[in-house]
């Protein structure tokens, strides 16, 4: 680095407006974590600029003295992929929260990265269009951090991932040159720079434009409830409904200790005696939905579900979701801390994963919740400990670590829709063989070759790797 | 080059069984071109693994030796990417055609490269599942050429390209290394390699498997034929269509030219005297079908249609469809030669579009059939022309060429589904500007620093677009 604190300080304040550079102690404070608040670190120094030209204009600065970067939307995510950087920029796109353009032809919405998820939502409101991704963050979480975590939501078994819902986009390099990447249509040429931009968690470059697909709002969505007294049926009544031809909206599945938080918390109306529930929706035209909800409804008997219950009108359907939606704050309130997992697995292993998942529980005492996208094969296994207590923190990340490669044990993924960040890293060297780790750090090198974007995140390096195989649970797991 | 011809087929036949080396001139012949067939090239030799190991070990030779490979699926591009390399080895994986697993409940099926795109939805028929991308040409694509070109089809509006519906893959490297990428799950940790690599035209790696999602076959399709006397109105409708919160699982547009030469051909009964007719076919549950339906007749109505026909039957839907799945062939019989263009534009800029390659046609002299996926605004204007007039080939380049450079000046792009192979690499030069260009190159060399894979294929060299910049119609064009 070439540039000591005060004289980057300095720069930046030639660079930007006065109001863009947060020096302070006390201004700074509020970046040194996102949602993953285990892990925090003040930046440098914070840059919020206005426009793209003054986002470029700190990239070439860090670029030319080789100072590393940090991109942050609205600090939501919960892999750490924001944490910033001790000797770095903390480079906030908050203030890039304009609605460009909203085309009801092309279905497309044309927003900067600081625009809230659901606000393209309620300006394509008028049109009769809305953005399918809807992260449970969706009020506060940007497209921004959506792009970079490729986040997803209650409704992306129907309507896919963020990287299925964005057309086109432009990205800054860390040298400042802006790529205009994707297209309006289907497909674009060259190579797919776009995809690939997403999920990269700001380590290939920095999104300052984003083009979103538009749907039609359906005409109606109406959604089941059943309850299960075992979590082994629930979790094959979710492959049934899907094997019966079906795609619902969404497919959520809580478990007994999870369904108790959230009635205690919002009194959603869920059935407290049971071991398990599904909460499915369907959205269509008005006869399509009657059809398949009288259709999951057999399939849902047929399973075993001790009780099925439609809800009886809007206000009913809303409650239903409410209960989901507040299952993460109410098994805070039952637990001085809790961790979220994000894995995937194949959908027809949920049961025998949910059985394993307890039992390593019993292992590690530690209470874990389970709340998660069924339909797609999307766990969230909420660890309930206590930070208070000495070494707990340390053996709940293990415990998560030990469920993450149980995910890769049955085929699945260390992560569905949260990323990779701080949180994962060790974990990629589980998911993935040196080929593929070599491939991603080629292709970083294409983008970044002094590693100045996110620097630390989303891929290890070979010495994590061989690190992480010499930890003492390692060697019992694989002896087990 | 450290081998010559026979030393490297002698290396060949080491390596490989006797059958899957093709050395004799009428041996190699049937491969030295692609759909795209005014290119043609003989291969240096001929390589036909049985076998992923079969495939790597051609890899690494060629590597060792710095050896050009192109792979092949079944030759039906139309871009000319699978146009073979004078003093290179063409890698035809249409042996490794195996259906290796269908996964209801998770919904997938792993395939080999060499499987039909028809076959994986024969496959998963008794299953309720079926394939969704269907290009014109899927009783004889393979999946592997589909992923190499992020293949389309008429019911890409709704369902999506290649990319949309692969989900895993594994991909052998120049250096012979398998990566595997993707998940069976929406989401995949790391950059995101799958979606970089589709579309791809064999310039990153070879894939050697391949998972896709299936989706449950809709209980029912149905589809209308709308009759224009103005080709602008039938453009109009579909964005009215889109508009009305429709998303049909198909809109195809033809103009007279088509639906004369449709017609004539596989007598569909289509109106000949129309100026343009669309067929919109809608898919899903029975109830949601008739309700779609009455809603696109009203809109077409107002739209101004001359008149709006729903098919009778399954019969009449299959023959509505003959005629627009036989019209390029059908526009073969009427004109010595026929070039099939391949463009975007967005869906509100279509009406203008028509208009200005009418003008170009006049202004070449060269009449233009227009056949094409109206709906994601996926442009195929078929230039007529005969070969034997000295010239003529040369002059329908050049207006198809200004045809994709309308394409990109009214915001679309120079390929749909088709792809840029050998045919569009000057266009490349139109639709990005160097830095773009710059960042697809840094990309090919993280993959294939010897850039023997494909080359001269994709990507333009900074000589090509120099080059191109100085052709006389460009001048004339931007002075016009």
């Amino acid at each position: 680095m070439s540039l000591d604190r005060p004289a980057l300080i300095a720069a930046l304040r030639a660079l930007l407006p006065a109001d863009a550079v947060l020096e302070a102690e006390e201004a700074r404070r509020p970046y040194e974590c996102d949602g993953l608040s285990a892990y925090r670190q003040l930046p440098y120094v914070v840059a919020l600029p206005h426009t793209v030209d003054e986002a470029r204009a700190v990239l070439q600065l860090c670029h030319r003295h080789q100072i590393p970067v940090v991109a942050r939307g609205a600090g939501t995510g919960l892999s750490g992929g924001a944490l910033p950087h001790a000797e770095g920029v903390l480079l906030s796109l908050a203030r890039l929260n304009r609605i460009l353009r909203i085309d009801p032809v092309g279905l497309t919405a044309t927003v900067e990265p600081g625009v809230r998820n659901l606000a393209i939502s309620e300006a394509a409101a008028p049109h009769g269009l809305y953005y399918a991704p809807d992260p449970s963050s969706q009020i506060a979480c940007t497209i921004g951090g959506n792009v970079a975590e490729n986040s997803g939501g209650v409704h992306c078994l129907k309507y896919g991932l963020t990287v299925h819902n964005v057309c086109a986009m432009k990205l800054l390099t860390i040298e400042g040159e802006l790529l205009e990447l994707g297209s309006r249509a289907l497909d674009a040429p060259g190579y797919d720079l776009m995809a690939l931009a997403i999920g990269s968690e700001g380590m290939l470059g920095v999104a300052v434009e984003v083009t979103v697909r538009l749907l039609p709002v359906p005409e109606r969505a109406q959604v089941v409830l059943a309850a299960f007294d075992d979590v082994g049926k629930a979790g094959s009544a979710v492959g049934e409904i899907i094997a019966a031809g079906i795609i619902p909206a969404g497919l959520e599945m809580m478990d007994g200790p999870a369904i108790q938080a959230a009635e205690d918390f919002v009194h959603a109306g869920y059935p407290t005696d049971a071991a398990a529930i599904l909460l499915c929706e369907v959205d269509g035209t008005n006869q399509e939905v009657s059809e398949h909800i009288a259709r999951i409804r057999e399939v849902l008997e047929a399973a075993g579900a001790t009780e099925v219950r439609s809800a009886r009108d809007e206000a009913e359907r809303a409650l239903f979701w409410k209960g989901r939606k507040a299952a993460f704050p109410a098994v805070g309130r039952i637990s001085p801390d809790y961790y979220c997992m994000d894995g995937t697995i194949p959908r027809r292993r949920l049961p025998e994963v949910l059985k394993r998942t307890a039992e390593l529980s019993r292992e590690y005492g530690l209470p874990v919740a389970n709340v998660f996208h069924a339909g797609d094969g999307n766990l969230h296994p909420l660890i309930l400990f206590d930070a208070n207590k000495p070494g707990e923190l340390a053996r709940t990340e293990e415990l998560g670590g030990r469920i993450l490669e149980l995910c890769v044990e049955v085929g699945g993924t260390i992560t569905g829709e949260h990323g990779v960040g701080i949180e994962k890293i060790r974990q990629m060297c589980v998911q993935f063989r040196p080929e593929e780790l070599n491939q991603f750090r080629a292709v970083k090198q294409a983008f970044d070759p002094l590693e100045l974007l996110n620097p630390g995140k989303g891929v290890p390096t070979p010495r994590h790797c061989s690190e992480y195989r010499t930890l003492p649970h390692k060697h019992s797991h694989e002896h087990a």
